[in-house]
């Protein structure tokens, strides 16, 4: 990400960066743990990803799940169940798709070449794929420095500092933008744990907002790859034509419609994971670490001993997020069961002493 | 399709389409077609899509594969497995991606806009999504018109009429597309049952040629959603970069990497369907059908009576392939079981009596 340009204010001139289309470093790489920290106990406790770690359960699939190809009436049916649980105005307003990642990208190449403004810090894959797309990327500290864009990206609530752009603000910003011809893209990958009330899920008739959604984080099933993307029937008929007739697999479409539709469990997870995070900042100032944000799907961390403290808790097993950029941070998605809680606790413990 | 340019000729002016994302008729819609046939036998025997109806056998999954993100590492294992299958130089000339639909995008996104040239008729998707990404979409009729487009596009084997364009042809013209900054696209979804050493996927070490693979059409997994682009590493690492670190479901993943390394299924399989196709040749013929083509996955007749042949098949519950644009056309799948060759025999039988 370094060749990306870091606008102090929204006038600085910003030059095109060379095109650097290598890999990022992500959460939930294993492999890489296990040839990190080769002696450490199996299994490990993933705690790099910010997924819940407590899914929704998979009922048995139909038997002709992976042979058949997904349904129209099928994705028609998931698309209408997603405006629901998702607040926007029809079926028609909401794209599925395999994975919120694959919609940045088909966001950023709908449009002509142009500037690209990212709220940073955050999830480093918008800048990038921005770049890749041709777009000149700039990244900005300030809601307003987004103004002048053509793309304008917000994660929200921000990942990895949780920080909440107020929905007031963010049309106002779609508005300015509109002006200009300016698109507002909004990522909710973590909106399902946001505050009621902030999504902009339900300002979709606004034709330069999209809204981006993920599944399997809050669900706890990021290897189903589904998400969806939320925008002006023009918009959605867009980039649901760039995807094509089956754009996820029959599995997604199967499961994702159920979990979307079941009110109670979203209900019960919300109440559990706030449960979790909170328990997780208790565990987490107990080690004495200085907690700078989070949502309830995950905690950052900001101390001078991050370095250390990564390699200590991967050494007993657990992976958490570093980010090369900001040396000082760790970011902690929440412990599932009691035994993880355990090794949690056990290991901060013993560095603490250390 | 309708919007799109055909050209008689390589040199004909092509006016930019108006832009169109309509979604396009496909097969394998049982919903639609119960709704045109509501009074007939279920269930449907779906020959519509061209799809092997002996799929390859999924074994039971691991029971983390739809809560973990796919493992970079099991990536990695993929495309190394799938370069081998399909005779790339190395893995990083492959990438894994969910379903040849969005590669076709990505591909057409990928590159500046300019002339984009299909060999015609065929799948009507390539037209399609090149002028979604704003290219200036033409249909040639023969290879040679092809030369002097920036985008050429050629699905080998052709569907729907199984016609073989030869290798040393497709590589004389990326030759000549080569020297004006044009890219060959392949779209190479039926050559699992095309002809031996017709496949490009062994050329990928130039940097003009883009090849895509289909899984699910030959391994009957549809449903799974997975595919493959074979390229120059350098553009095989943008296409990746615009898929991002998790292009594929992890069901996706593990199925994939077995199926495309068991070489005695695959060996059997081609066999299968190539005596298969020999027996629906028989069938169609008996029928007084005239075959203009195919592939060991599929059959093009043609006919006068198509619009009855169509109607009296789904009224018997077995559904095919019309087009549009060929009104004469009619493709049939190949059927799997004894039961609906049976089926199949008696609905052909009756309509040449009837």
């Amino acid at each position: 990400m370094s060749s990306i340009n870091k606008a102090s204010n929204a006038s600085g001139a910003a030059m095109t960066p060379p095109l650097d289309p290598a890999p990022l470093a992500h959460g939930g790489d294993l492999g890489a743990a296990r040839k990190r920290f080769p002696g450490a106990p199996e299994p490990f406790l993933d705690l790099s990803a910010g997924i819940n770690p407590q899914p929704y359960p998979v009922a048995e699939l139909p038997s002709d799940v992976y042979t058949r190809l997904p349904q129209p009436a099928a994705l028609a049916d998931l698309a209408a169940i997603a405006a629901k649980a998702y607040g926007a105005p029809s079926a028609a307003h909401v794209v599925p798709a395999p994975g919120s990642q694959i919609l940045v990208a088909q966001t950023a190449f709908l449009l002509a070449r142009g500037r690209a403004a990212v709220l940073a810090p955050t999830y480093a894959e918008h800048g990038r794929v921005a770049e890749l797309a041709g777009h000149n990327v700039v990244e900005v500290a300030e809601v307003g420095q987004l103004a002048d864009a053509r793309i304008a990206i917000v994660v929200n609530p921000n990942n990895p500092d949780g920080r909440i752009v107020a929905k007031d603000a963010l049309l106002a910003l779609a508005d300015r933008l509109r002006r200009r011809g300016g698109l507002l893209v909004v990522d909710e990958a973590f909106m399902d744990v946001g505050p009621e009330g902030a999504s902009l899920s339900d300002q979709a008739e606004y034709d330069n907002i999209v809204v981006l959604r993920s599944f399997g984080k809050f669900y706890g099933l990021a290897g189903l790859r589904l998400s969806f993307a939320i925008a002006a029937e023009s918009v959605a008929a867009r980039i649901a034509a760039a995807l094509g007739p089956w754009p996820v697999s029959s599995a997604a479409v199967v499961v994702g419609a159920a979990a979307l539709a079941d009110t109670p469990w979203k209900d019960r997870t919300r109440i559990m994971l706030a449960e979790a995070a909170l328990k997780l900042d208790t565990c987490l100032a107990k080690a004495g670490l200085e907690i700078v944000g989070g949502t309830s799907l995950f905690r950052l961390v900001r101390t001078k001993e991050a370095a250390q403290l990564f390699q200590h808790l991967g050494e007993n097993g657990i992976m958490v997020r570093r980010f090369p950029e900001h040396p000082s941070w760790l970011r902690f998605g929440v412990p599932g069961g009691e035994n993880e809680w355990q090794r949690l606790e056990t290991a901060l413990a013993s560095c603490a002493r250390g």
